[in-house]
């Protein structure tokens, strides 16, 4: 029997909530496949912040380089939203990522047939999509020195941040990208904007120069601006897409938003060695927190990234993603996905027919 | 009788067809109204290479700043794509718009009911969507130094762009911003990512200091990946969007794009003092360029917006505006913009029945 080790990052907000939901479909997966799940809890962001005045306390860090992978919920709400920016729980996710070396994050977003009208784009132009963004999460402007808000020579101040590509951080996320194109339908699209940025004509150039090496998938260009457009216009064009840490946080956004389900979508985000970091696309929701309303589907789904990107379990990760699609064929709805004809459920009765599948 | 110089930069592809159905329009419009229009013609972006090697001549600098208005076609095409990147066509567009220092780009992004089928949103989400982008052209990561390729210690190369703004670049655009959204319906939103961007702290703090002098302006803030998802989510809740270059850039895009038909979307740029540029969103169409088959609506368009902001002739403006309204209530539609029923017409065939109204 397979055993590993997970830390539970549940967060704020709803995070509690999907989190004791998904734990239950982790072990009961576990059962039916004899994998041993060994949960162990840290505390990261607004409730970090309550406990230690960190968002990410040096022993949250350490429990997660101590475990096989991390799931983590959702962070952040209005109660920190007046935090000086360092002390902010978000800041506990920068320092999350950085802290794992979680380079790259890989965010899906896949129209369900069963959700399909939840989108706000015609039926036609999204049916099939099935876009995978390969976003660097490690670099870029999220962390390019110099920094700051500094005087001028006139005295007023300037923001300054630096947005900025090592040849070696472009080669390993362009890696990535190149082996999950291959894995996928074999398309990739970079995007940059090559024809204003410096930092992005070397991007273009060391992609480009990766691509002999996949000769089995087809690389494409495009500016930022035109990838924005192009989304909206024609989404199926893409598959797999790869860029940088500022553009990705946009486009997989973007993307996300597409499906018109947001709650339903899962992330990945891994690093060379150690544990991967797996959590839903979208936030704490501190509006519906403790209701029993919140929709668990794609923390579940995290789950299942997680095991198979960070665990090596696909048998594992297609079982629960089936089960997921199972409760939808069914009717099963939370109040984000309710539609006319379906049942509506809580996150906790969510949780429970889950687990009959 | 008023009298105006105006420069054309018919540029590329298919700019020498669209701007010489707007000049035809001009001049009739002009009839009417007892204006008069000087047309002075420069080279810019491909054409300006293959004269001269530079895409921003110096003489084409100087007789647009001897003019009260630029109205520019389109720049650029595959002809140009290989020539290092300082030496493209865009590199002329840059250069305009820092030589004539204009810091305000204002992109419109209106759904009209006529087209509103080309839209890859559903009818209702989009039904009476009429968002302006005010974005910031002058200084951001566009602009900001250092920037460059240099060599690291280790030996490799790293690409670096700075995003930059002090507080008086951000004061600036912030109020014509606000007085944008004055003349509007009274909301501004600015965009910015303030959670994880120095630069964009400075933007957010500056932008609501701003507030208090326009009490009649609502305003709100968004991250910028939430942004583009709210424009995909529920584009109606947007009125006036202050952002920087670079998210500008993006956001107006995609802005543009949820209409369906951005071979109808003009755009003017202006600066504190002196002539401001006004031209159309889409490209230079190299594909279809002299084949008759060109829009021609965006670029007379950009002539109406160049009357209102460049020229105060509201008037004129108004008239030219309601004549692009009639000639696609009667049925007339150009390739991009057909559909089943309609009228096609060529480029100048359009500009010939916008004449008649
Ligand atoms: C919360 C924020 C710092 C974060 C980011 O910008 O990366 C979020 O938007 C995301 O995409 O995970
Ligand atoms: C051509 C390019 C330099 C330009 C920009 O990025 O500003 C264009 O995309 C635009 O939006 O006008």
């Amino acid at each position: 029997s397979q055993k590993y080790r997970i830390t539970l990052l549940p967060g704020d907000g709803i995070g509690p909530e999907i989190m004791a939901v998904t734990v239950d479909v982790l072990k009961a997966v576990g059962q039916q496949l004899d994998i041993t799940f060994e949960f162990q809890q840290a505390k990261i962001g607004g409730a970090a912040i309550d406990d230690t005045g960190d968002p990410l306390p040096p022993s949250t860090l350490e429990i997660c380089r101590n475990s096989d992978a991390v799931l983590l919920a959702a962070i952040g709400g209005w109660k920190w939203d007046n935090l000086p920016s360092q002390q902010r729980p978000e800041r506990g996710l920068l320092g999350l990522r950085a802290g794992l070396g979680l380079f790259a994050n890989l965010r899906p977003a896949k129209i369900l047939p069963q959700l399909i009208d939840a989108s706000t784009l015609k039926k036609e132009v999204v049916e099939g999509v099935d876009i995978m963004v390969v976003r660097e999460l490690t670099g870029g402007i999220y962390f390019g020195q110099p920094k700051g808000i500094f005087p001028t020579e006139t005295g007023e101040k300037r923001g300054v941040n630096t947005m900025a590509y090592t040849e070696s951080e472009i080669d390993r996320i362009g890696r990535v990208a190149f082996e999950t194109a291959q894995k996928r339908s074999g398309k990739l699209c970079s995007v940059d904007k090559a024809n204003v940025l410096e930092v992005s004509q070397l991007w273009r150039d060391r992609i480009t120069q990766l691509a002999p090496e996949y000769p089995d998938v087809e690389l494409s260009h495009l500016y930022v601006d035109n990838a924005a457009m192009q989304l909206v216009r024609a989404p199926k064009q893409f598959d797999t897409i790869v860029t940088g840490n500022l553009f990705g946080d946009i486009l997989s956004d973007a993307a996300a938003m597409l499906t018109g389900s947001i709650g339903m979508l899962p992330s990945a985000s891994l690093g060379a060695i150690g544990p991967g970091v797996f959590e839903p696309v979208h936030g704490s929701a501190p509006d519906i927190a403790g209701q029993d309303k919140a929709n668990p589907l794609a923390q579940v789904l995290s789950a299942a990234m997680m095991l198979r990107y960070g665990l090596d379990q696909p048998l594992a990760a297609d079982r629960i993603e089936q089960a997921v699609l199972q409760v939808l064929d069914k009717g099963y709805r939370t109040g984000d996905i309710m539609s006319e004809g379906m049942q509506l459920l809580g996150c906790r009765a969510m949780g429970d027919v889950l687990l009959t599948e």
